[in-house]
């Protein structure tokens, strides 16, 4: 089915495989009036570009963003804005050894059972590659959210069990370190063990922690639209993403109420707010004011150099032995995607809100 | 915005407020010729209700659900199915003190920001009746679900830090003890610390594990309609619930690629399985063929009878006690609305599935 | 599949059959704070009841609506508001007769081919009885416009080819006469025409006019969700429908761009407007400030009482007579569907409206 | 918002301006396995191009289209399948004179009223290039349901008043004449018709007619997904329609129900067909087996060279002559339009309707 939409009034439509012409997203309900320019774009882009260091895949992907429609006199006009990625550097050749198998961890079995057949190469759609429709969409929420105060930090919370300690936290640091952790020195016990792990042609995985500020209490809405829902299906729709958790999460499963709770209070400005924030910034599904803050956790890289057992298309057992270019942790290069679905979703979130209250309606038609 | 509705297909609509005149849902795209009769739908609603032991609330809701429409000499037509659970045994009363304050962990701040204003009765639309609605669709969707061979096993795997013992896992013992344990020894724990949180006017939260068996392979879409990330939709949105995860989920991120991978094989028969399933059923966000297994969490219930600091919606900071009969641990009646949703979620799946294949429609067309 | 549903943000879900239990519809996505009660609802489903007439169904219908959730305290709440009306009267045994035999003109065939069975009571699902929920929810959505300036005229323009002179246009005479004719002459006529119809055992079919004033410029949206586009979809998704044009429709296919182009001018205080309305207030799928005005064909009521030829569900060629209480015109009633569908998608239109700039939404959130 | 797309299912989404890099579409939830290459769509392509004859625009598109992604090795793999086709020939300095103009006819005062400002070039989104998209989106839609052996005939019906001769109907004549026209004749009468009105730098209107044959009974789902509801929406939503009408249409008015009724019969090998088609294929929102019929009106071109009288955006009155390449008939090039979105709108029903019955979903799946 059409399965490659999200969002009800700002809504993103993604295509593309990895070793096709291209891959690309159509933004449709871009509100009118935002300045834009490839560059906007490109500066998100960049985040997720492999071969930026010895722990990601060394491909070289140019990854040059074209807008191809919405934008005029460097201005959103109201309608769908096509960006479009042209692949470039594919080496199908690596994969024509694997054609006839499923990997391990992968989802060439499940294609193939869904389908009948499948764009073997690179895993086509379900390439990590499909992300760039993602992250190009998110750069363009993203310049939205920040002309309406909202803010992402978005960064590695922790891989292969290395996590950061919350102490030391420096937002200045997620730049600098190839595994965008607000912490140097976790990310270099990640390195040490990465090194090694890679020396054992492994993979791992690891958890990224979003926190967004700025946006207004109200925003979700009750029963199945609320905000926690929507970030938790915008990042389990990433690929190898096994879990999603908002506030406190699992961990609030073995809290008590006393605890748990978050007390409200009156500042001197009197305004509301909460003296904690085990909740992550929701309340029955609507923001509560506080900061968002939630997290995803990755699966380690399916991506093997290690000699695997599986099966063929035709039904019998073999071994393989995955070549090609790949990230031995996502972690590093999924961070902006979680920032840009989060920034989707939220952006989302706040135009639908707009007609919650008649007497705002009134207002905004001026009656 | 319209935020009730959940499913392209097979779409559910539920209304109702706690202490409104009822609750109700309507289930729209339900295939023909399903028998179905109210018995049908009350057996999963008792596994809702209140006042079954002294470990949760001790309301007595007789909760009697009536079809309204969508079935004829005893069948589904194909119209939609309307049901309605009359509202009784309403104590208002219980609210008056609370409607100006702004209950710690509760919606009610948040609905006041949306809307200007609420109905504080019971938490309106924000209470956990809300999710009679979802279990009479979950029925339904259920008794399809069981015609095609699908069969889902759901269960507290933990409450208050206590975990179930994997290795007795005993699925007949679920329905026999107050907290649908599948481990009569824990349960045993749990109950005693319940009782000692319950002296304390305090609340505990928990984890409820469901497993469905029988699915195909390859239902659920690449990119954003992946049957995990709808599983993890349905579940966040339900009240209360602040994580979610599949397979190995959080535990995956401290795993290796060699370890988390699922080696494939084929058996006696011919067929193709997985050796382990750390992927919880889904590759690439379809299902492998293998059992669908993922868990949520739920926080402690808000509710709690202890002296609460909080604010009323006059901005000043006061002292409250929340009376009514509330859930001291939601755990328990939270599972029927766990199968319930993901009962829901798959149908959905299956029915938008099979359009996947062009050989199949003409098939089904019969050209 | 889920097929009862229309509207984007305002959203509307109708259930029910002519001879079940009852019919209602959910509306979701009504904005908080709307003064509402039964009676607001009541006035517009007394325009569609039945018996008021001898040129209708003599059935006597008492169709009291019951607000059952999303109202507290007089006023929406933001939650969806569910409304039934139970069904009574109901002699079902009328139609036990026909339950084997496929009515000409009806939809008893085409169910059956659907669904493979149908419930044949009264025409079931596809009884002009379905229009309670639209009419009910129609009634909702006027009362907000209404509060955004915005006033519909719908009135019946042609009965049986007999037309309202435009010249003696009389809007207060609308509610005066059986037909909801503006022309007291044209209704006289009417009803003339239709006495000797019914004593044939016919039936005749006409027009509904609906004229939409208020309406800011800019409403609908281009390509897919043009407000005449939805329009049209609302009026042909009435049972009986079978054409639907807006401004000189039908008429503007034999004209010239010289004549049909609606010149620009500005009035003395500056404003816009056009110097005709050949173009029925849109331009491009959006609302060009200038009346609304599009046309609906019903067909004549396929329930007529001469014996007909038609084939039985065992596949054999019978002849038969329809009884039961049957309208010999369905526009009288129809009109006020008409109006109800219009009041439904104009609203959601004006809803989705407010995302369209980013100024304007920098402005609602104070930025 | 997001309007630029259509379809449950099957769902395009379009994008793109007339004077911009290119225009396109998405094609999400095609079938996997249908052999497609560029040739398939091309055709299509060319019938609505310019320049193929003086009675429409001189302009010269090469319009050649490129599958960028969903097809691997010549068949639709089930992924979204992009197109795109690259603008060329613009020739934006014919527009510099009216950016600041609100030509009568033209979307382009609403588009500044919704938006703000706009892509002046052409008319930008709401250019006919727009239809490109529909087109190209059409063809895929065509070429599968010819596989269900599904087959339209569409065609001018009435150009400019001139209307064919049913009695001549040819349908090879279809494709020999400028305006599609199944009537040799009334296309000769068109064109001198057409000449004349050119030289009177005027325009003329038309109505297109669909014909689609083959498709089953059962197509469609009640209530307000009705196929007559969805090829309405489909239609009026193509620019510069004003009217739509299915079977008898707007003569069902006019008609009674003695004559409007379709009586069914029993043909020699036991299968109930209708011995007339009044109803136009559908009843009750639903296929009926037989011809699906209706037809579609289109308003005279805006864009004449006659000096017109109109507004500019300083708000002052001023006279405009609309030069540029335009279409004195739009019918012509529209007819493959109407074609294209008819597909589009019968294939996803046909799609949807594959779960309307349980025993079929059963049969389907196996149990």
């Amino acid at each position: 089915m059409a399965g490659s939409s999200i969002g009800t009034i700002f809504r993103i439509t993604t295509w593309g495989e990895t070793h096709g012409k291209g891959v690309g997203v159509i933004l449709d309900g871009v509100p009118a009036g935002l300045e834009l320019c490839e560059d906007d774009i490109q500066g998100y882009l960049n985040r997720r570009k492999p071969g930026q260091s010895k722990f990601v895949s060394p491909r070289k992907e140019s990854d040059l963003v074209e807008i191809l429609s919405g934008v005029f006199e460097g201005r959103t006009t109201g309608t769908p804005i096509s960006l479009m990625v042209r692949n470039s550097n594919q080496r199908s050749k690596d994969y024509g050894k694997i054609k006839d198998c499923y990997r391990p961890g992968h989802a060439d079995y499940t294609f193939d059972q869904k389908y009948g057949f499948r764009d073997y190469r690179g895993g086509g759609r379900s390439s990590g590659r499909e992300t760039v429709g993602r992250v190009a969409a998110g750069a363009v929420a993203a310049k939205i959210l920040s002309q309406l105060g909202i803010e992402f930090t978005t960064y590695a919370k922790e891989i292969g069990g290395i996590s950061i300690d919350r102490n030391v936290f420096d937002k200045e640091e997620i730049m600098k370190n190839a595994f965008y952790m607000p912490d140097a020195k976790a990310a270099e016990k990640v390195a040490q063990y990465a090194q090694q792990m890679i020396a054992e042609k492994n993979s791992i995985g690891g958890i990224v922690e979003c926190r967004i500020n700025g946006v207004p209490a109200g925003i979700g809405d009750p029963v199945f639209e609320k905000i926690s829902a929507n970030l938790g299906k915008a990042m389990l729709s990433i690929g190898a993403v096994k879990g999603f958790e908002i506030g406190d999460g699992f961990a609030a499963a073995v809290s008590n109420g006393a605890v748990n709770n978050d007390d409200f209070y009156v500042n001197e400005e009197g305004r509301v707010f909460k003296r904690t924030n085990h909740s992550g910034g929701t309340l029955g599904g609507m923001s509560d004011g506080s900061e968002i803050i939630f997290r995803t956790a990755f699966k380690p890289t399916p991506s093997i150099a290690q000699m695997q057992h599986t099966v063929n298309t035709s039904g019998e057992e073999v071994e393989i032995e995955i070549l090609g270019r790949h990230d031995p942790i996502i972690v590093p290069r999924a961070v902006v995607v979680v920032e840009a679905m989060a920034a989707i979703t939220i952006l989302d979130a706040l135009l639908v809100n707009m007609t919650a209250r008649l007497d705002r309606i009134c207002e905004f038609y001026d009656r």
